[in-house]
């Protein structure tokens, strides 16, 4: 049976404190979403000229699988829809479908509208009414539903009647405060769908349940899930489509997006890098760490039968498989580790090797001054090649210096980017021939990037292909500005990604090291080829 | 009806990959912990001596509520309990309660530990008398229960009443893998729960309902929860016990931690940070977010009724109301937050106040440039004083030069964290004094923090009250280190917490913003006293 998947990512999720979307970040979402084959795409809320400007560019896009949709709201009591500006602005937009709210709880009739229940349900008629006459799917969002029906289950229902009657495609039970058990959405979910079909099911997280609402809503009879990536939203988030599609699909037999789903981790990560959040590596099915074992008992257990620490295969989402090398994950995490930066000709060890338990104590002497290289492979795979005697060290840092200068005659404006100065001086030495370089930047790091470039691009022209894309910083421990930092760097060659850590209480120091690793490990792979 | 929170985060929680404790974070979470109320602490898993000395340092700790307990393995197949190392210690272990894991799914008896079913039970048995004997209490976790019961109930029945045999207080029914969905767990554990009493219940997160799995298995007659604060634990986390308290107390009428729990965000808060955890704002219940409006419909209705979108009063938990000042919420929102910074004598303001609108402008304009104030509320307090024209700035800043100078004959070692310098000249005016010093660090942003210290010293005694508490980067677009970076400072008198921000494509000028902000914050709230 088909569920459909409703994606309100770029709407209610925008919602969310810290989430915000260009126009450019919307287009990319969109057309990830589409090729991941889910239904509809709610592409933003239109509150203005310039939201209803976006979606005038939206006009000649072209979508495989997904329908794209508006969403607004209805015009006020005592209003008629042609008068709402925000309503014809929604009406006049490119788009095939509109979803319109409209509340479904008699409180907020009375104390938020300050209307009758009467007037709720014209204005809630008139407004779907005059987007079908503008040619629209209309979808309509039951705001506060299931507060609204525990309140009064005529009053609730009234609404859905009246959707229907103007003309509505598809009615959304929504816990728009996100206080629901699931087993209360089943029980109401299941009395709607008695006596209307095409029900959708919109839930919040504040109960930390959105996902187990859901599932709930749908074994009930709803067939349409409202979701966003990564379960972004206002408050809690809304409910997780990366979460709601393996479990319909691989554990309930529905079909949300056919053999897609093996693109799931992908798209998820594409998505949250155009909406420039920060992924959560502890997410279910998709997430770095969601089959990523740590414990010994465990790492012993999945290399014997992966089913028995991991509920599904990570393949079936497009995800890996990863063993955590750490103090408490023991040597044959080392050992499977190693393999993964190793070739066949390399042998194979076993847990009494001396190179194992050399890297085995380089990583954990790493690890006590504040290296973690969970997240830095590149760093990891140098610690490896060094225990195992084989690390080549392309070039010698013979001195650094880096001076930032800024000269308040120019610093009235925050806006003035040129009102202050770094610039950086390496000296390295590649074999036994000296280099000294400067380079200027926008800031210390990107100064001492441009002079070690210009230094090694005499000798290892390959750096041209290489550049930087991420870049952070983390304090280790609460003493602020004088604690240790760890930066993490990610580099690419337009071919591959990776990571690389530096950790010292100066930040450029720091830096430094993430930068050399990074180089270090491109070099040697160039070498390798 | 009293249900016994068993709080995991020392052992499973820090099976998570990135969670570590230090001797002396567990020791700050156990007291926290202690003091919230919960019923039994786990405070670690026995893997060696070091591991066993930790429990050794417990031996005189006096807690008010918790008992606690010591994590460990049963004896091998073949093997007497009294033969094994780590069973021992942990018999030995100065804690009243051990804790014990063992099989209760067939396939991992027969396929990881490749033993039989009677040797499988016999090693339970044993073990469990073994520790009896050393006068613990032990309550028994039975590995994959719900696989091992879906497979056959026989045998994973058989594995409860051994274990209720040999001595066990509690049986705890675990989903190891976190594949099930609630109510398969509610019907497994009304099924155990018929035939005996005392069960507990901890599942994983996996599916993304490890809340709404543990919720089904207490509505289906377990009476002790497995959580962890904010989910931490193995991939994709465990039952979220910050979630648990207030879904199990406020909802459904359980008792937990009883009117301890309007402590339950400030406790979150306290141990995310002495694990060092960068703590989840959209947490339900205790996130900073959790009650945080962003629409401008909801920032509406929260103002006219608050139950409108709020399914409970944020004090309940100890947590707060926030309304987030952004391009998508408006005056009104602005007004509210005003609100907050501005006395009584203020007055009020409407959305036409000139004032208003200025505020409004600046925000929005420092928002295109990359600020971003949602956590940053003393800067934000800096531009609304700068909206109402009374921001007074208490130094001028003449010029910045920053030296850090690393010389590579002392650079062999990472470890050697003095083979470079930082240091900062630092030239401020006030009122119309100039005044000139310079400052050394650990690192660039620690030397002009301890410049600008010695400068202001002379003119704002009360300087030396206040530290930086946390000091974060992120860099804002994705051309990494030629990138605009916002740097988010904490600081604190010892009495109240504050944060700053401040954005350039440079780290160490956005540093200087923040860490202005910072210093002009307190010394207004000084002057305000």
């Amino acid at each position: 049976m088909k569920i459909e998947i409703f994606d309100t990512t770029l709407r209610d999720g925008e919602q969310g404190a810290g989430v915000e979307f260009s126009d450019h970040d919307k287009l990319r979402v969109i057309h990830a979403l589409d090729a991941l084959g889910v239904s509809y795409i709610e592409a933003g809320m239109i509150t203005d000229e310039r939201s209803a400007a976006f979606f005038d560019s939206l006009r000649d896009i072209k979508l495989e699988n997904a329908r794209l949709a508006v969403f607004t709201q209805t015009c006020k009591a005592g209003e008629k829809p042609e008068d709402n500006r925000l309503l014809t602005l929604a009406a006049n937009a490119p788009v095939p479908v509109a979803v319109i709210f409209g509340k479904a709880w008699l409180y907020q009739v009375t104390d938020v509208l300050g209307t009758t229940a009467d007037e709720n349900l014209r204005i809630i008629r008139d407004s779907i009414r005059f987007l079908r006459a503008a040619g629209k799917e209309v979808i309509f969002d039951a705001e506060h539903f299931f507060d609204g029906y525990a309140d009064s289950p005529e009053f609730a229902m009234s609404v859905i009647r009246a959707a229907y009657s103007a003309g509505a495609s598809r009615v959304v039970l929504c816990d728009t405060n996100g206080g629901m058990l699931p087993d209360v959405v089943g029980l109401i979910t299941n009395a709607v769908c008695e006596k209307f079909q095409n029900i959708g099911i919109h839930c919040h997280n504040d109960m930390g349940m959105a996902a187990a609402c859901t599932v709930s809503g749908v074994l009930s009879g709803a067939t349409q899930v409202h979701a966003t990536v990564s379960g972004v939203g206002e408050r809690c988030g809304n409910a997780n489509m990366n979460t709601l599609i393996p479990v319909l699909q691989l554990k309930l037999g529905f079909d949300c997006i056919g053999d897609k789903i093996s693109n799931l981790t992908r798209t998820a990560r594409t998505i949250n890098e155009a909406a420039n959040l920060s992924f959560n590596e502890n997410e279910p099915f998709v997430g770095g760490y969601a089959f990523t074992h740590k414990a010994g008992t465990h790492i012993d257990g999945v290399r014997k039968a992966p089913r028995s620490f991991e509920h599904i295969s990570p393949a079936t989402v497009g995800n890996d498989r990863n063993i955590v090398v750490s103090g408490l994950s023991g040597r044959s995490a080392i050992i499977d580790k190693m393999g993964a930066y190793l070739s066949e000709t390399d042998g194979t060890f076993s847990k009494d090797d001396p190179r194992v338990i050399r890297a085995s104590e380089l990583i954990k002497e790493r690890e006590a001054a504040g290296y973690d290289y969970e997240d830095a492979g590149a760093s990891l795979a140098l610690v490896i090649d060094e225990a195992l005697g084989r690390r080549r060290h392309f070039f010698k840092l013979l001195s650094l210096k880096v001076i930032v200068d800024e000269n308040a005659s120019k610093s009235d404006k925050t806006e003035d980017k040129n009102f202050f100065t770094a610039s950086a001086v390496v000296k390295i030495a590649v074999d036994d021939k000296e280099y000294l370089t400067a380079g200027e930047g926008n800031g210390p790091v990107n100064a001492i990037d441009s002079a070690l470039r210009r230094a090694l691009m005499r000798f290892y022209p390959a750096i041209a292909n290489m550049h930087l894309t991420d870049y952070r910083v983390r304090v280790l421990d609460s003493n602020a500005t004088a604690s240790n930092v760890r930066v993490s760097i990610e580099s690419t060659d337009g071919k591959s990604v990776w990571r690389t850590i530096g950790v010292s209480s100066d930040v450029i120091h720091a830096s430094w090291q993430a930068l050399c690793d990074s180089v270090e490990y491109m070099l040697g792979k160039e070498q390798a080829k």
